[in-house]
């Protein structure tokens, strides 16, 4: 249980949360497996680009706590298809997420069993996580990087599994529109 | 269990939080035995100023569900002492809450049996307040609203009694110096 108050801050200047004490880089590398485009002979400079980071605060992960992290999606797209998170589910079924833009404009996608939802991601815009919805945001400016502010149950686990098993019905296309979904 | 995703938005211009369904206005007269001044004479205008309002995004009550709301600080005090929540603990001791500080400048005063502890609230600080820590915000801006939002497990339940059972060692004065700590 954690014994004393303490802060963390929303650093819109660096794009992270300070104070907190676990970081992450995802790089296309990591999650090429999860985007459409399928070509073994993809260039090493590609797959180094990093298409995320996550700077995270962490407590014990018991009822009752609530862990908060900043995600920075950088903008841009592999192959058409929009950068985005890998997305995941909760190992606690039960366990919501709050996510509330800071900067920029991204999709929050969402699916349960065979539902699948989208909310938009704006400053000021706090999108409701169920329990049982797996989750992946993606960065629908071409131009600028998506910044928003995540707090959830620190008991709630993650499974990236999920969104394997039971994959988002759409993916996301840069489109001289903007954006559009095709249907998986 | 929330079924379906829902969105709420940080209303900046109304001081809200668009999306809830439950608003509250706390007056003078709703906590005057907490503020130190004694005057069983006070005018009736004085007791109905109003000196925060809530707006919450109520979700059942359920482990796993996040509660949220925005609060309303208005600028003022009452005899010297600075405007104020009433402040309260949580009924589920392990719960804790988390306040993010959206405009205005404020205190968060928190108090765990006799050690007492406060942090400066500003636009986007986050004080973690852990479990049995009683909480109450102070807006020291004589200026200016305060406005934050709180995000807390939706089972932890209010205990209202404890800041009266164990009241917090200090108070937050007016002060040509811009506030001042008074014990109790």
């Amino acid at each position: 249980m954690t014994q004393l108050p303490f802060v963390t801050r929303i650093d819109t200047a660096n794009h992270t949360l300070e104070g907190a004490d676990n970081f992450s880089e995802t790089r296309l590398k990591d999650m090429r497996s999860l985007y459409s485009y399928r070509n073994s002979n993809e260039d090493d400079a590609t797959l180094e680009t990093i298409v995320y980071r996550v700077s995270r605060k962490d407590v014990p992960t018991e009822p009752g706590e609530l862990l908060q992290c900043i995600t920075e999606i950088l903008p841009g797209d592999y192959h058409g298809e929009f950068f985005m998170t890998k997305g995941h589910g909760h190992k606690q079924r039960e366990c919501t997420e709050i996510y509330l833009g800071i900067a920029g404009y991204g999709l929050v996608l969402m699916q349960n069993e065979n539902e699948f939802r989208f909310e938009e991601l704006l400053p000021g815009r706090a999108i409701y996580i169920p329990g049982g919805w797996n989750h992946r945001t993606v960065n629908i400016d071409p131009q600028q990087y998506l910044l928003f502010y995540s707090i959830w149950p620190a008991n709630s686990g993650y499974d990236y599994e999920a969104v394997i098993k039971n994959p988002f019905q759409y993916r996301v296309f840069r489109d001289t529109q903007g954006y559009r979904f095709e249907e998986r």
